[in-house]
């Protein structure tokens, strides 16, 4: 079906339901929301809408569905795949009055919110009753958990505690035609019918509109100890990664720094990094406050047997908050740098990360461009960053070159296109070297099914040609 | 389509795959895998084939799909809800062939296996190196991996680490079409388009033939203790499941029995289980020892606090494991009281236990039954279990009818018609109650997407009718 546009008579429709003061059209707010954090893509919705509630959303979608209008959910728009880019136009989500947390439950240690709640705001409230919520992802203080399950966000704690998907229970979701569906429950147990919990987790906003969640919640780990590993090559920073793990140890967080992002992050923050360190661990280890230390002294034995040729352990919370912060602050330190930042996700499996790097760092060479890697070594997830400049072309066009073999690298090796970023419209033209022409088929198959009239964030996952990257305006 | 049965010559097309040994059609084959472990279903196959490799599987499913033949994917037949009833005939596809562990990878923490491979030997093989695969379902000594994905098996541990969904991060798997698609890897983070992974986990082979799966693995807890709680009503016993959670403390196992099922256990095994108790709680906790010790010291504390009139905790391994085989024997001793035993598991929240058990004693009172129940209390999931005779009809209605009031009742308190069993034929009429008129019709344009021509495992999940428990031969 082909989009008819918002017509007048539509446009009073949608302001039927939410009101006026929940529609805009004015050209300032198309701008506003015309983009997201992902460099190089811009498009403008027609309108920008606000539900007040499902019931709303319902509404909406009904009329959307109706005259092929697409329909773009957004949180905070800090994906890095274009994710919330409306390149097809049509109507942007807001969930601005969905913003609530409906409950936290201590018997069964689950948390209910609406898809406009900050991140940040469910990992405090849940802190503050001794429990705890995961999923750390970078932009954790300004994202929605709206945004975090529509691209199943990951974090520093992922090689411990898994990613958004594993804390989300249930559902409430609309889907194309209206119809309002819940999944799961606060239940550890449900097998009726298919997952479509772990289904919609991740989808991107394609499938459905997330109206409602159910997270589960862990008692918060009564300690937490951080530390940091200075190495001169890379090999054995990767090596003392799958001794940690091959000793059963599993860190809350093992973070990984390359000599470039350390130079940069240094410059930027001023806390004393070693700029000549070819590699920096950053980890923590959460828990009773004897295994924690049980397990730090391990793996400060671990990495010293790997020729680390500093380890020390953050003595005040202080101190270890300014670790922390030296990984955190990579991305807007590398973002200093050149007025675009392209910052991809291409993971492996961990025993694979020294191969990865250094892959990385010749594809790099051969392009002649500056490419930083940090991630999450602990899960290989790695962030290859390269600083550059959308309007310099020819460059632009070895930046592209460079992370399509960086994605064929990470497939031969047994990885992926995207560990937490999401696929959107930046990696669509490389899914199908991740599954194959039938893997795609298949999830275009169920997309279909699911979204006949290709409402959902169209233009998203699945790519409609060869494009690569472009500029959509 | 409309199943054409198999001719003389698409027999031969089989056969050219299998080779004559790996078909099977005579009339005791066809009788053997004419029914599983739940009572009361049972239909004939046209033949059985055995496959050896994917690619055998692959084109085994293009001949089905052609010839509209369904197909039924079969591990150990352990399920109970008619997961593997040929209700509709076709081929029973079996996995003796392929039921090699194929790799443990330390490095990555993942066991490679084939379906075929008995859960059982996943846990000894993968113990032996000190790693740890947590699912075990009751089944667990003579259940396939194959059928414990695809039912999306739980088990005892669920509680603290999850079900079979929580440990599969990559498969192979085969279409409906034959095409085979690859999902998941080694890898903590995918977000290359949807999860198929989750999806096909619990499809129940009504979507696609599993033919290799990579199952995350975990450090092996260092050691554990199990220990039992009397109490002399119910209540005291779910309010010390609740109360434990709600201090922050998440035992390995947290098991209940009523009185009902105490007495037929003790019958059946005489461990001296005390036939006085109302209720029982077998708990256990697992990890490192100081933190073992403490919980289990904690537990203890809440247990009296709450009323139990004996706390004990087992002093050495054979203590333990006699504790563990008065639940693990439940189903086998209440199977002795009479021909047919109906065993289900509706699901509740973990705070709502008490609630649901108390109905169920009552639901049981007013249709004049005996129903015993025990469970994985930690989790909510409980197995009222109902002995009786198919051949007595008038009961068979009354069981019918007071199934149908439990699984109400599970949903009126926020559960689920089935935890960890799965829906097969057995709960498809009461899928509806759980998803609504909506949730059903998505689920069924999926697999419509998926599988147009409706040959895996035709007649499960989705109700054809209003059928209840019905005889199928």
């Amino acid at each position: 079906m082909l989009a008819q546009g918002i017509s007048e008579k539509i446009k009073k429709e949608f302001i039927a339901i939410v009101s006026p003061e929940n529609y805009e059209d004015t050209q300032t707010s198309r701008l506003v929301y015309s983009y997201d954090a992902t460099p190089n893509y811009q498009a403008l919705p027609e309108a920008i809408i606000s539900p007040r509630n499902t019931r709303e959303v319902s509404e909406v979608l009904k009329i959307c569905n109706e005259h092929g209008i697409p329909v773009v959910p957004r949180g905070s728009g800090t994906n890095l795949c274009g994710g919330t880019c409306p390149v097809e136009g049509g109507v942007v989500l807001l969930f601005k009055h969905m913003n609530k947390i409906l409950e936290i439950d201590e018997a069964n240690l689950t948390i209910t919110v609406q898809p406009g709640v900050l991140t940040v705001q469910i990992i405090q409230a849940v802190e503050a009753r001794g429990l705890f919520y995961p999923p750390d992802p970078g932009s954790m203080k300004i994202s929605t958990i709206g945004g975090n399950i529509n691209e199943n966000a990951g974090g520093l704690r992922g090689l411990k505690y898994g990613v958004t998907r594993d804390y989300v229970i249930g559902l409430e979701a609309v889907l194309p035609n209206g119809d309002i569906v819940r999944t799961g429950g606060k239940l550890a147990k449900d097998v009726a019918g298919y997952d479509f919990t772990r289904l919609f987790v991740g989808s991107e906003g394609t499938l459905c509109v997330v109206t409602e969640a159910i997270l589960k919640l862990l008692p918060l780990p009564e300690t937490k100890k951080t530390g940091l590993a200075l190495f001169s090559d890379l090999e054995s920073a990767a090596k003392a990664v799958s001794k940690i793990i091959a000793n059963k140890i599993i860190p809350a967080t093992l973070e990984f720094l390359d000599n470039a992002t350390i130079r940069v992050v240094e410059d930027y923050v001023k806390i004393g990094l070693p700029v000549n360190a070819e590699a920096v661990l950053l980890i923590e280890q959460d828990g009773q406050p004897e295994i924690v230390d049980r397990d730090m002294a391990k793996i400060i034995d671990i990495c010293l047997q790997e020729n680390a040729f500093s380890v020390e352990v953050a003595k005040t919370e202080q101190e270890a908050e300014a670790l922390r912060t030296a990984r955190r602050t990579a991305l807007s330190a590398l973002a200093r740098l050149a007025p675009t930042t392209i910052l991809e996700d291409a993971t492996v499996p961990r025993s694979e990360i020294a191969r990865m790097v250094k892959s990385i760092t010749e594809i790099a060479g051969k392009y002649n461009l500056k490419i930083c890697t940090f991630g999450h070594a602990g899960d290989g997830n790695l962030h290859p960053t390269c600083p550059t400049d959308v309007r310099n072309h020819e460059e632009m066009e070895r930046v592209e070159k460079a992370f399509e073999e960086i994605f064929q690298r990470a497939i031969e090796l047994g990885g992926t296109i995207t560990g937490e970023h999401g696929v959107g419209i930046m990696k669509a033209p490389y899914l199908e070297m991740k599954l194959g022409k039938e893997g795609v088929a298949a999830m275009r198959a169920v997309k279909a099914a699911l979204d006949p009239n290709n409402i959902m964030n169209p233009g998203k996952i699945f790519a409609g040609d060869s494009r690569k990257r472009v500029v959509v305006s």
